[in-house]
């Protein structure tokens, strides 16, 4: 949707949105100039979207509309990788291998990843995880993690995402949901975790070690 | 932020905010139930955030607001690989062990992949890197890809989006901003065209093949 780029906006757009009795999952704005912005929502809901896309596009701070496929159609659930770039890099050939023979059947899992250094950055960087859109399994590939990164870990764990740590030094393999001591094997792992077409059912390994 | 889960929730957020002279950057819902949801907003302008979150508490179908930090200064700016997987993992060993290079001089890249095959699948990937928040450049990692995926490329550099390619069969080549044959490069090249700590002018390497 191409629009004005003012505040308010987003309140004129989401009012009607709402009157359809639609919720909108997802907003990004993306390159805003100075007087016109481009914004992607992604909205949720039983109403046919074309009388809203009409009214939208009748908004006067909006110029054009169109419809486009979700991005959980094009990229799929996400396996998110960080640690040391040494082992973040072995771990994601895993997890990308692994997630192209799946996506091959029809399957979309994507593989991101963050090579960082420092507990607070770290620990950050994990919390966030669940902010992550699509953000599913996360594999924990350091040398050595612990203190609040493992605390870290434990909030992210209640919002519903799987921990897997390689075998390291620190507390953090203690919180982890598996322990893999293998980089690919982690990443392999990680992807059968949450694919549809893998069977794997990763609460009957929960705190395994591999 | 969280809220009621409910149409018109964020109608009255967006107001608020608006009211503030705030600009709304990105909304997620995560993990909405049936009765709450929690929404992550990330908010640009030059108002003081004190009153606007206090604001924001007080309506009726919010919950309870936190601050965060922003993604992009935890996960920062991001590296997209899309391709086979064979080459997907090796470009993306290039770039994670960059990134770690800048990352640790204070640079925050991620590098986010997603192994896929077939002409359309690839197009629609590469199209929708333009909604990706955050993307910065894009490398193609794949042993033959034309047609409509050549089409997709042109419209992310139109958006400001880097292609970088491998040298590989097909008319993605002749669109792509750099063509680089070894993968590793490749995804070494990608993470120094967009950090700030790299001595590297992608601008004046335009067209190059290496």
């Amino acid at each position: 949707m191409h629009t004005d780029h003012a505040p308010g906006v987003l309140s004129d757009v989401s009012r009607v949105i709402a009157e359809h009795q639609a919720n909108i999952r997802s907003i990004e704005t993306v390159s805003p100039s100075d007087d016109r912005a481009t914004l992607y929502l992604e909205i949720e809901g039983d109403a046919d979207v074309g009388p809203l896309v009409e009214r939208l596009g009748a908004l006067t701070v909006v110029r054009q509309v169109e419809s486009a496929e979700p991005l959980i159609a094009i990229y799929g659930k996400r396996v998110i990788i960080i640690g040391g770039g040494a082992q973040v890099g072995q771990v994601a050939v895993g997890a990308i291998s692994e997630a192209d023979r799946h996506n091959i059947r029809g399957e979309r899992i994507s593989v991101d990843t963050i090579p960082l250094v420092g507990e607070e950055e770290l620990a950050s960087a994990v919390r966030a995880v669940a902010r992550l859109p699509r953000a599913r399994v996360l594999v924990l590939a350091g040398a050595l993690m612990g203190g609040s990164i493992t605390g870290a870990v434990r909030e992210v764990q209640a919002r519903g995402i799987i921990v897997i740590a390689l075998n390291m030094v620190g507390s953090v393999r203690e919180a982890a949901d598996l322990v893999v001591t293998d980089p690919l094997q982690a990443g392999v792992m990680a992807v059968m975790a949450i694919a549809d077409t893998a069977r794997f059912d990763i609460s009957r390994q929960r705190k395994r070690r591999y």
